[in-house]
């Protein structure tokens, strides 16, 4: 499998990402963006959420710090989404920790079609019903089930789903991938997951309308690596975590798409 | 035309600048104005945004994640610092781009006596008329028309007026500026016009009560020019996007004043 | 006084610091938090504040850009903290900048427990009926007066109360403790303040229940002098305030517990 070649597209086609997210990561997440070479917006307000994600490649739903509000913008944005066809990525930050936000995902997930769902394996492993434990907004534990729970799942909704940690999972249902790039010291700053769930917009962006399921989560096996081989660099110049995530936006400015097929660490079995 | 005795004024003064500003560069708009030597305060709160606005030496708005409340709290500061002479910046971001943001620029430089009026080419371009093109935040293509359409609308609002772009644009009516410094990388980071419109508060907010616009109009170029000289500064030790930007503070921080009448790079023509 | 032991307590524990914190830097604090070794969530909904307060080992609460909604928030988390004995610590950022800022500190000093309160200098004074300045949310002047006022509202509410500056101060009202750590350059971005109120949450959050309020205070001694000494390692290694910034996280996760001891500069007299 070529993954550089969905870098470059990116980078060519500089796909507008809408982005609903959280106060934590919103200056992060665009930077993340312009960095892979895509065009990131940030917008809340009701009165214009329909119309931004309508216009966009991908909207990419963030809930690490939702309100009612916020979560009526995600709904707005997301129906007009789907109208347009444009590709649907959600993070479901925290789920687990408190009621409000567990109920908060389920809903959406109801009500939302997704066409990408991301968590860090101990939320995926509790959205699923399983045995995680989520502490505030970090994973604590994942569930030996998940693997086959995620591809229940992803075959369940039409959905790539996957699940981040030490060992990224992603799965279609029929494939799943198994990566294993990327550096402890994504761990030490606030919203590396998030970063990444914004950057799957930009890989899904640019992938061609009406291709089938199995071709989103090549593209979202492709900014998972990709990102993933930049922290790899980032960490070598790194001297702690400040100087680690600048790092980490300038690998991703100037990271060749050839070191991505390079150094990819990808494992795929059937399903 | 001195243009680095307006960056002494600003670190002798440190004028206090109030931000209502957008959730992607709240965080960075402050570092720049604390990098410049200026006090920033960012106060949204309709209870006290009069109050804040008063006291200030400069009211910087921006719309870029606006939202009904951030609207009626631009509104309250925006006539509360009329009253008292502060002057006021405002950045139209993504004007265009939605319905909704065109008609809160529209409203808004309606109802409030704006001082400085800072966009890219391409929402100016819209704001103003012509044929420009938005994608989410980020201007396109600016019309041919645009300088004179400018000088013409700030002889009609007696502001002035500027648009940001490779060649930076200011005009108060009569006198036309063209500013060619700066660099690409920022481009690369989110914010860095939204920066700007805060550092304009900062250069804005040492001109002398009762000033003519000319003068205010002095203190924009030369608040772009100290910018943009620290820009090409930062560049030469960056390595990418994420250096770029913690170097962008460290120079503006240590930027020489004569440096930047050194460096200036400035035409001027007549209206 | 052993205050390093403090440290490698934070990093062996992770307590979870809930912070209801300001627009300007959610995103630092939560770095803050995360290089110290603590686990920082950030939530805001009205619906799960008083679930995610009870699940943490500190609540760290911050007005710098408050609205009512984010004020309805401190409360409910603020309660349901007391409800479970989790410490809560007060950061009355800009309090006498306007009449807004005044009233809600005083309420929230009055209706909610606060074992930590801090500010700086200038806001302290004004908190506690002194002579001090406010200019939007930098402190100008404090009061000679201070450190007596200090100690009685630290005795009449139970709390530890600190007001930081050059040098910092530190009473539960029997013992004031001097720290004078730190570095110039900590005032040059933005945010320093309000990073330590967060770290004040991990530090504070180790402290076993029951103990006295004295060792909460040791605790916070020892957050203020771990953050100073890593700003003094930064200060090193930085060419201005923007890799200042980015040397500060990395110094304070690669942080020596024992250089903590070696460095501090603690002066304590009795009450």
């Amino acid at each position: 499998m070529k993954l550089g070649m969905w870098l470059d597209a990116v980078r060519r086609e500089r796909p507008l990402v809408h982005n609903i997210t959280n106060l934590v990561v919103t200056n992060i997440a665009a930077n993340a963006l312009l960095s892979v070479g895509a065009s990131p917006v940030m917008a809340y307000a009701h009165e214009e959420v329909g119309e931004m994600a309508s216009i966009a490649k991908a909207l990419s739903l963030n809930m690490g710090t939702l309100t009612p509000d916020v979560v009526t913008a995600m709904r707005i944005a997301g129906r007009a989404a789907e109208t347009k066809g444009v590709p649907i990525i959600f993070d479901p930050v925290g789920v687990g920790a408190t009621a409000y936000r567990t109920q908060v995902a389920t809903d959406l997930l109801r009500d939302v079609d997704v066409t990408v769902l991301r968590a860090n394996a101990g939320e995926m492993s509790v959205l699923l019903g399983l045995a995680g434990e989520v502490k505030g907004v970090d994973a604590l534990q994942a569930d030996e089930a998940l693997p086959t729970a995620m591809k229940h799942y992803a075959l369940a909704s039409s959905a790539v789903v996957i699940a981040t940690g030490p060992v990224d999972l992603v799965t279609d249902g029929h494939t799943t991938w198994q990566l294993s790039n990327g550096h402890p010291l994504l761990a030490a700053i606030t919203g590396s997951g998030c970063m990444l769930t914004a950057l799957l917009g930009a890989f899904v962006g640019v992938v061609p309308e009406g291709s089938p399921l199995s071709t989103y989560a090549e593209a979202c096996v492709a900014a998972i690596t990709s990102y993933n081989v930049a922290a790899e660099q980032a960490a070598q110049k790194a001297l702690g975590p400040g100087t680690f995530h600048m790092a980490l936006f300038d690998c991703l400015y100037n990271l060749d798409s050839r070191a991505v097929d390079a150094s990819a660490g990808v494992e795929v079995t059937g399903a």
